[in-house]
């Protein structure tokens, strides 16, 4: 069934056994899953996709789960691909695509990394996890956790979005708040897993739920008929969702599953002008990001002020040839507000903050109209409902319009 | 492309054009969506699905678009179906399973009735709708509205949920609201589509909307591996959903795609004890339903006291040996817990009245322990969110849990 292989340290390149509980590598980097690809090449290919359960679990030889009866399944993936030309004629864009994460379990990516974040850590006997998060992937490893009957603890800033708070409650996580940052969620979560011997879960601390995110990198080539569009825009907050991306497209490569004169797309960091740690470091070429102070946006789950694997997002921009890009909550907003009334879809703000920074790459000329521009919306709008308040007329009974 | 071929009264049979704008019989009944199903049964087999998009339209040929231009689509439908086996085994269900509608385009089911009945309406012409609604209904089509460039006019309740508020708003209908019932928002409908001359999109009143739904029941059969569950529960407001479903097990039958030893499911209303018109029907022997005075459930989206086409779900009920049951909200609300705590599915009050249902009908002796039961869930519980009210405990930066 599964192809894996082995751990990998991200920086240092130390290898690690996967089928034993692992956080860190002893150097203090992120780990990456790693397969027998040429075994994997030899046992399926494309074509025997097409007739494979909707959802991620499609491409089950090249996730981390040996036993098929550890999944932990709520359906995800398999997110529609979009064209948006209404929204495209607007800004200038000939080829301009959304692919809808807002269709998962959860209604965010989240449940990407946690279906085999989770799978993996009932496969390995884990029974209590617990992690700092913004709201979203806190619901979403709540509930896989539930599904699984293994113990969520959660710690989240007191400003999460009430709809993370909800759904984590719902399915019954043990779940706290704190005033303060995720960061500040972090150290407390670090503390409390040494005192009860749970699992920390934490983004960049655990090796697979980047595996369940590499997928979207997968879809979008199996969607476009294993063919990639030229640019990819992808809100940013700790990256996992474009490292996993750039993961996905390298193992479909070395696959043979993309031919050699396919190109990888350029991938495109998108932040908040109110937290732009990555987009700074960027631009001042540097490999590794600054922690960003005081930060603030209306899109809080790229509200990540410093990520322990921001080399590895700046790594992935650069060799594809991308860029970094921050954008003002105001244009957030409106973006929010063209791609709904345009394309119908109510987005979350982290993808709107993409249709800003569309405008702003083509303005700049780094954007061309005729590029396939692929947008990656993370997650749905009703997952934000302070964003806009709406107030509706009251009519009459007898009203007439 | 499709083999669309006419329209025919629900009640007398007579035939329409369907290449016309149609709303209802000359006898006052919902009109029902006829094929050339034999020429569609040469034309494709089931074996020619795997390959295909992972949506609703994967069915083209038995739906009522003839030219794929007019689809207007967000990625609707394959949502997943999901073993319960902890859930299953609290009730003492062997094999229980849920079809999860929360992945659809704004968070329901509703999302297959809108990419229909809006895309047909974008194929015939129509340029302005508008459509009374709880809530969950107007959301959708005013999403699929906006993607078509399609005005959309709605009219809810006051106490319709603030999720439909939001998302219809977002997408830039024109909403409003009224202090009263569906049924009153429907009159004003009706008395305003002949002043404009907009297209009347209320429930029952469109042809096309349960051609989306009736996919419920070709992916239940196609998911299952062309075999069908016992017994389907459904949450049943108007109960178009259900009409559908039958619906398309029909075709499926006369297609040829489902195998003559395979019986169909017993289907199974479940209503509100706060608006049960269809159970009381069903157990006086009536064949139509009165309305339902008061009407009052938190399940807002089966608050429906009176529905035009509830001799169409009482016959499908009693063709197939079902039954119609009501529970009490209190029940509903345990339901809503079980599922989520067990399995992770935050699920709406409507789909969590199933739950409840499904414990009623097994301490009945309705339900046998081995039967395969399938809940058929909605929509989203995020979308509910004043149902559940959580606080969590704030700690303190330096806490250690």
């Amino acid at each position: 069934m599964s192809f894996l292989s082995h751990l990998e340290c991200s920086r240092c390149h130390a290898t690690h056994d996967a089928d034993r509980i692992q956080n860190l590598c002893s150097c203090g980097s992120p780990l990456l899953v790693r397969y027998d690809l040429k075994a994997a090449a030899r046992a399926v290919r494309p074509a025997d996709l097409a007739g494979r359960i909707s959802s991620l679990w499609r491409y089950r030889e090249l996730l981390p789960v040996r036993n098929p009866d550890n999944i932990v399944s709520l359906g995800e993936g398999m997110t529609p691909l979009l064209p948006l030309p209404r929204l495209g004629a607007e800004l200038g864009l000939r080829d301009l695509w959304l692919k809808d994460e807002s269709h998962n379990p959860t209604a965010t990516f989240k449940a990407r990394g946690a279906t085999t974040g989770v799978s993996r850590a009932k496969e390995l006997g884990i029974t209590s996890l617990a992690m700092p998060t913004n709201g979203n992937a806190g619901g979403a490893w709540a509930s896989y956790g539930a599904r699984a009957g293994i113990s969520v603890t959660l710690i989240m800033p007191t400003d999460a979005p009430a709809m993370s708070v909800l759904e984590a409650s719902a399915v019954g996580a043990n779940a706290y708040m704190v005033r303060g940052q995720i960061t500040d969620a972090a150290a407390i979560v670090s503390r409390s897993v040494k005192a009860h011997g749970w699992f920390e879960s934490a983004t960049f601390k655990e090796p697979y739920r980047t595996e369940g995110k590499k997928t979207m990198g997968y879809e979008i080539a199996e969607q476009l008929g294993w063919s990639l569009p030229d640019v990819i825009l992808y809100p940013t907050g700790g990256g996992i969702g474009l490292i996993g991306i750039y993961k996905g497209l390298q193992e479909l490569r070395e696959l043979g599953w993309l031919p050699d004169t396919v190109r990888f797309p350029k991938l495109v960091v998108v932040q908040a002008e109110g937290c732009q740690p990555i987009v700074k470091a960027f631009h001042e070429g540097k490999e590794v990001a600054e922690k960003w102070e005081n930060a603030s946006t209306v899109a809080q789950g790229i509200r990540v002020p410093k990520a322990l694997g921001d080399y590895q997002v700046l790594r992935a921009v650069r060799e594809t040839g991308g860029t970094c890009i921050a954008v003002p909550d105001e244009d957030t907003l409106w973006g929010l507000e063209r791609i709904s009334r345009l394309e119908g879809t109510f987005i979350c703000p982290e993808g709107a903050a993409l249709v800003a920074a569309a405008r702003l790459l083509l303005r700049q000329g780094w954007l061309q109209p005729d590029q396939r521009v692929l947008m990656l919306n993370t997650g749905a709008g009703i997952k934000y409902p302070d964003v806009l308040a709406p107030k509706l007329p009251i009519l009459e009974l007898s009203a007439t319009l």
